[in-house]
């Protein structure tokens, strides 16, 4: 514990020496495991617990009567989050495997896993210490930084980049064509629009299983620095999305969208083309924000289709349940 | 159609010699084809179809007048399916492809099928009978079991565990890492939370194409016995899944969402995290469910979001069309 | 520009020397690029930007005074796509992969290009300049027209067929069995239906990214000529979707809806079984249309759940917000 204490930058309260091993939940410690606790009515548990040590706000008491030992931590979930990281296994397998394809033009980092069944295109970079996940399909041209994890199955459309740190689970599709088509008017048929531009998707950005991210049409589409985007999101082409954005399972963003820093956003949300949603508001879950509208206000929680504020929203709800029962 | 008859267990009145190799609807039969008919008005026209013989409930006449054999059975419907079944021509090509990855650790049984490309991680266990489809890549410590049908390009992360009789249709995405993280007060950034618990899916699951199931923060995602999942349906980190639940397109359970036995559940359904659907409640197509709701009624019907019986719901909708109308 | 305008039927004005190698929007344009305008405010603009010229309408000034070539055409943005479309790089690698598997039965047209890990399946017929994506599984007996774009991880199941100029994005699963179960009523367990029918998609048909497509139960799913569908869409077995349909990110359509030609249908719209959609309406984002239920009316926006005409919808939606204000 003492060394992971030092690692972390907590204070350890108790004894030092004490192994742990992995990170649990209170219900499924055993004698090697690290829980956390984020407040005080939780602690007496946590102490009694099969757990070997545990991690602590403030309110932990400053003696060291404990019977193990306590790592105390000004945000106790986040050091638990961090604890899981460095006491996480290291990757046993990181090689370039025989049955991969890795054309000669690739430019390939230091300590890189590359995956059985996995194809990388001509001119692909991929940084140090990342790794392409098996049967992935790396298109020409693209760009991936250092400490990325693709993993299985997994399609890139060429000339996309990857920032470094980026997380892209099973079965997701990044650089697709958009869905735009011009319609001719004399015969009713569609034609595609060009969809020719390009995807960048930057530092730290994490992308959940079966998710599409379009290429922009004529530019660019753009995944800022930090955002975390669930599976089955949908992302259409020339969207830009800034930092740490938070954007939950099956939500769609139409063309061209722009959802600003610090946006949190609902699973099942519909978001139209060219809406903008601006910094730090919440959209909740299956709210739809119509064509061109833009959203405003800083932690304020939007809901319902038109998107309005959720007191509103409420109160037209409550009226409308009150209102159909009288009527009766 | 003796033989047939046999095995279903069904009373078959008239000629037990006449042939059948397929079942098909009444508009597609022809003389080798099996049908069905639910009620009486329908069996008219089965009888002048093209089919060899018709599977009919008791409402069929008992005399042996009819032109064809009929197979009288209480739930036709069922017994059409189980007919299908049994008519099914056996797969042709049960045995590893000389391409398929399957390292000497995994612990394969009798007469399985691993496609073509198809990879299997170190001390994967495929139980008999069972197939894994091409381009499928199957974690380390993997566990399938017999009668399994695995179908091309899905993706099943380590550690997962398969019952017997599961489908899993192309695509989908087995125990990816959920979406959770915890937001550091001081910078702003999200960090993972530990998605390292596991994925539990029981006997005669059925999963579709593109759905994506995620494995459990700390502890366990279950899918229960018998319970079937639609095309493109995300199951969220934790959530637990009774049995016979039928979860139809496109619907989100978020993280920790409790559905219990014999629930049904439309498509484009949204339920929040910590949602509880006690049994055999049915929520409407594009209903939502809040956070930490709990929703109770066997056999009751609820829609809209926020989800309410749906009695209620359409008075709801009722009233605000009529008070639209008269206000103008 | 004189080559491409006269490939366009378009009239040109100006410099006919002048050489483009791409198209651009006018931010990104370069001293190659070609850029449109659809109106005559922005001519200007175009005029002025580093393109190497312009397509725009007969609102273009008639003199050859202007500083670059202008294309003149009756629809400025449909000429643009199909002068991308001309511009674009004729593929380098048509070619069979050494490691795609082609098995002797199937019978490739000329000029096929079949990518690496790629499996075509027994008696699989490509056509002429077809191409078949990195990791995509084609099922036995499975027929592709010409000049068709599958590309990389898609899944097509056995004896799906599909039209000409198809293009099929990465992931997308077509021929997936349905979710149609018979609930046994002795034992309350789901058994499947049969899901051995057909999916037909006709000529000039496109499909996007992880989008699914059942085929039908015992007869046929067909998605009609010209039809486009996004990402993530998913449509159940037995549909009939006509021509020239346009269908969004996300939308689901259940078991046996019908869509009649050139129907607009937005993102996240909900279509329930027996549904039908007549020739020509428009379904606004997120809408719902219940089970069985007609719309009726071209040119007419339908929104809401249920789905009712827009303007109905929208009176509706300013009644409550007045009346809950009013209340309080």
């Amino acid at each position: 514990m003492r060394d992971l204490a030092d690692k972390l930058g907590s204070h350890l309260r108790g004894d030092g020496s004490v192994s742990v091993t992995s990170v649990s939940s209170l219900q499924s410690a055993t004698g090697e495991s690290l829980v956390f606790v984020e407040d005080a009515k939780h602690l007496d548990a946590a102490l009694k617990s099969p757990a070997a040590a545990v991690i602590a706000g403030q309110f932990a008491p400053a003696t060291n009567a404990a019977p193990k030992p306590i790592l105390i931590s000004a945000q106790p979930r986040l050091t638990f989050a961090r604890a899981a990281k460095l006491l996480r296994d290291p990757d046993r397998n990181r090689a370039i495997h025989l049955r991969a394809i890795v054309p000669a033009s690739a430019k390939i980092g230091k300590n890189v896993a590359v995956g059985p069944r996995a194809i990388l295109g001509e001119h692909v970079k991929v940084g140090d210490e990342s790794t392409i996940g098996a049967g992935s399909v790396i298109g020409d041209n693209v760009t991936i930084g250092i400490h990325c994890r693709v993993d299985a199955n997994v399609t890139v459309y060429p000339r996309t980049t990857l920032g470094d740190r980026v997380i892209v689970q099973a079965g997701a599709v990044l650089g697709s064509e958009g869905f735009g088509y011009v319609r001719d008017s004399a015969t009713g048929c569609y034609e595609q629009f060009p969809q020719i531009g390009l995807l960048e998707i930057e530092d730290d950005v994490e992308i959940g299983a079966n998710a599409t991210i379009d290429r922009g049409a004529l530019d660019v589409t753009r995944i800022g620095r930090g955002t975390k985007i669930d599976n089955l999101v949908h992302v259409g082409h020339n969207c830009r999305i800034g930092e740490n954005v938070v954007i939950a399972a099956q939500t769609g963003l139409s063309g061209s969208a722009v959802v600003e820093d610090n946006v949190i956003i609902g699973g099942q949300v519909g978001i139209a083309d060219h809406v903008r949603i601006e910094a730090g508001a919440i959209l909740g879950a299956q709210s739809g924000i119509p064509t061109k509208k833009v959203i405003r206000g800083k932690g304020v929680v939007f809901w319902g289709t038109p998107a309005r504020p959720i007191r509103e929203y409420l109160k037209e709800l409550a009226f409308l349940s009150r209102a159909a029962k009288k009527e009766r």
